[in-house]
């Protein structure tokens, strides 16, 4: 049988696996990401490496990590969580582990895991938005992973929601990102507390008393109480989303929606109202299919997965 | 050398043409559209087909209409011009010409004409946007015709634009097309000499003294004079469709945006504030390259070679 | 008993009446306004205060004209129906009559016979909003009427209601004078009709089949039958006056709101809308009381009513 | 020479002065703000009193306090830093003191003062704004203090300035409180630091490298030194502010509008963003006298001053 190793390198560790061609997770390993150059971390991938492929038959290796990744799936152009520049990735890891190797951004990755053997499973077209921090986003369109003429495809979170809205890290303002991601939850959240202390009662005391003190886990928490203020936030968070939903629906007629990222974990808290807006902003609503709008299914390893899966096919 | 040919179904006229593999329509002929039941119009349809036969050594039929086609590229399920609904097109044609049919979109098969000989030749990933009375849309992606799960991809005029904005004949409210198409840009020109009449002074005198007197033509001529409120109308839909070009790169990344229809017979008066405007707001627009927004090349008979050549291919 | 004239100069007609202490017309006369200059229609004045004394014994009159009067009380600075620019119309028509005259703004004169005689009598702080093609204000505040340091008090039709909106007459864009006025319910009902004729049928019944054809009244009559796109239209447009009231009570705190003009006679069809917006929108709603929204009192003598009594008042 | 005792009642601190018919403050004391019971604060405003009236023949005392008084300037509704509900502070205080008492809302107090001592003196119509953590707003008009039907007037801070925006402590959403107070002017420097840490490298670096140490302080310090994200920071709460002030010239057609507050004290930083804004935003910009934009004159003690001069007044 075919196995390629996935290898998913983040800000604080580079979590490694053996996968098979039904997208199982045969082997796994972990290191800590090293803060120093390029070289470093270069190195501990091809420690992971090199510890999976013992016992393993492996036949490819697939890297993904946030950020640009150039057209040719070879540089990393730029990483925001590892000071990467113009990085001939997929070069330096061939010589250290001599076996081709395929670099691909990790919402890529996870939206390929989701399409190959996740909850968009036998979908041709599917858009996957992973709801974190920020906003990242892959679409596999026609059965092929859709990358865009220069590399930078499904860049989803930075459509324009707001114009002249809150900052955003692109340099513009009113990215979609900032109103529905878990920074935009956490601000919500924070922003009730701040001028209406009373009604975010719950979310301070959770908070130990501080605004700084609240996170988005506690929104989570609150929200699966009832409290009312945690609930609109999900509400505004996830009609933020079911807009931006809609619009990308317009556009490219998706056969299924897949959204994972941390604050996806909130389940239904979060979909719902994302449901809720998405039928109701669609165009043309009432006369055309709508496609599901589901969870991830495949969790944290998805993209890990998604990057073997990618290698292995070539 | 192989042909085909193909047939534009237009509200007022049926346009054929036999196209060869440049791309280039080598004889042409053109009907009445009838006013009566689907049958009539495939009736005539037919007749285009036999007349084009003639001399001419025909492999396939591509027909373009504006509308909603099916998955399968068999079925128009909702064409406004003509009041199908449901109409199984490929069948019937097939039946009166004895040849391999296939339907399509007509600003799909503007898109994939545009991609193979137009402004986008070359290419792999091409946006092009038809900007007439309404906005249309197509997308090649990778090489492909991108037409999405249910056949309604690239419907690119009903991404969200304004919350609570203007009403679009889709039921929303805030579309694109209602800020940036033909009929926005005479709006505006209408607003302008309704509201400010000393301000859209050369407007009414093109309308002969009445806000409906005003067509876009007279608005794109008021432009070309150098008329201020005729230019701040081209700024103001100009900007708008920068903004969604921008919104839609951030998404799909195209190496190439073409622009047609008749407002664009309008040029660098309506492409000039379009270009400016996306550069300013395109996701890390100093960081990564900026495709070309360029004119159509192919004109009105871009539907009709469009749709031969992917009837050629099959 | 004192007895005052009022006169309402519009653009099609000048209006004349004797006004007693209480509000009631005790005679009245009309006459065209003629199409000449500034001394013609200063004539007609003339002509019609003349008439109006035969019999009563006068002490003072009142001119009512839509557009900007001087701090004075005394110039026409810009009056848009009658293209008088920084007319001396006081001393002009007090050569004429040899009676003590005041000049007021339509608007604020109908705002001071609501507040004196009408819907909003015995309320030290009333607001006024005139909904006719445009928006008109008044302000009676602390049981004074509010000119404002340069006289251009309570031009409350242009508050910014969307930031890059529809242009308005005043050369900004976005004044909430192009959401709420008959202008914007008109604009409504064309749009609905124009993109989707289905829902719009019965306005372009109405219309005998035009888009130019439907007019204020028919989108009215269309609202009060039960049709769902005019009462659309009255929904938006409510819902912005609603808005719009709710941040002058925010800034004004008035004990009542009177509204007026020629789209307020569809009545219960606009204020329902208002109503609900405005409760929904005041800020700290639950903790205030609600001044209450009225229809004005007074219809279309309102003007000259509250330019006499102004003049008795001197 | 009639004297009066004005006393600004904060949620730290209590401080009172004697004040003369000049706005001269000629003694001056202040104690700590009792976190007890409202009689607890009372007690405190009678030792204020009593200190001050040793060696001042006194005729009146001018209570100010942020929140809402009645309309008889008897009772505080609600006051949010110091957790009153219903308090009739006028009856108390005058018990206690056995001297006419007036009560009034901090924000009208400093208006006032601003218009007869300060930098809006001799203006019968002065709108003035307090920008610090929130927005306060005073209105004189024709002369007089503007306080409302329901004592509740110039809440200036809740005009709306985004549908659906920022949460507000008033229950509402998109208050223009939450675009342009040092609350908004801090989240602005706050989410540039955590969006774009490299463009907003000095305000972290104020702020010891942490998102919650930098302050509004930092902020003013940083744009004072030329950092462009500071100068964004101040940009966008001017321009806000700037609208903000065109909508109310538009209801209000002040003569002066004075700016203070905390924020304010950063001057021309603040102050030429909100001109640039204004002049482009105000209705009939070009026709008609626009009035200066001032900064306020009489900092810290304009509360109690203005209190005092309405005590004495009466």
């Amino acid at each position: 049988m075919a196995l390629a190793i996935g290898v998913d390198i983040g800000g604080t560790k580079v979590a490694g696996g053996v996968v098979d061609e039904y997208g199982e997770v045969v082997a796994r390993t972990r290191r800590a990401t090293p803060s120093g150059s390029p070289a470093d971390v270069e190195q501990v991938i091809g420690q992971v490496v090199a510890e999976l492929r013992e016992g393993h038959d492996v036949v490819a290796v697939g890297l993904g990590a946030a950020g640009i990744i150039d057209e040719t799936r070879s540089v990393v152009r730029y990483a925001p969580n590892l000071v990467w520049r113009d990085e001939p990735l997929k070069e330096r890891v061939e010589e250290l582990v001599d076996l081709p190797v395929v670099v691909e951004n990790d919402a890529n990755a996870m939206a390929w895991a989701e399409h190959r053997f996740g909850a968009g499973q036998g979908e041709e077209h599917l858009l996957c938005l992973t709801v974190g921090t920020g906003i990242g986003g892959g679409l596999v369109l026609g059965g092929r992973l859709h990358r865009g003429a220069f590399g930078d495809g499904a860049a989803l979170g930075h459509l324009n929601f707001v114009r002249h809205g809150r900052r955003c890290g692109c340099g513009q303002r009113g990215c979609i990102e900032q109103y529905c991601s878990g920074r935009a939850l956490l601000r919500e959240a924070r922003e009730i507390a701040d001028v209406d202390p009373r009604y975010g009662a719950r979310l301070l005391e959770l908070g130990e008393g501080h605004i700084e003190g609240i996170t988005a886990e506690e929104v989570t928490k609150a929200a699966a109480e009832g409290d009312p203020a945690a609930l609109e936030c999900f509400a505004v968070i996830g009609a933020a989303l079911g807009q931006c939903l809609a619009d990308l629906s317009s556009a490219l007629d998706p056969g299924v929606i897949v959204i994972g990222g941390g604050v996806a974990d909130a389940g239904e808290l979060l979909l719902d109202p994302v449901r809720e807006e998405f039928a109701r902003r669609l165009t043309g609503s009432a006369y055309r299919p709508h496609p599901p709008i589901l969870h991830a299914a495949l969790g944290n390893e998805a993209g890990l997965v998604g990057a073997a899966d990618l290698a292995r096919l070539g």
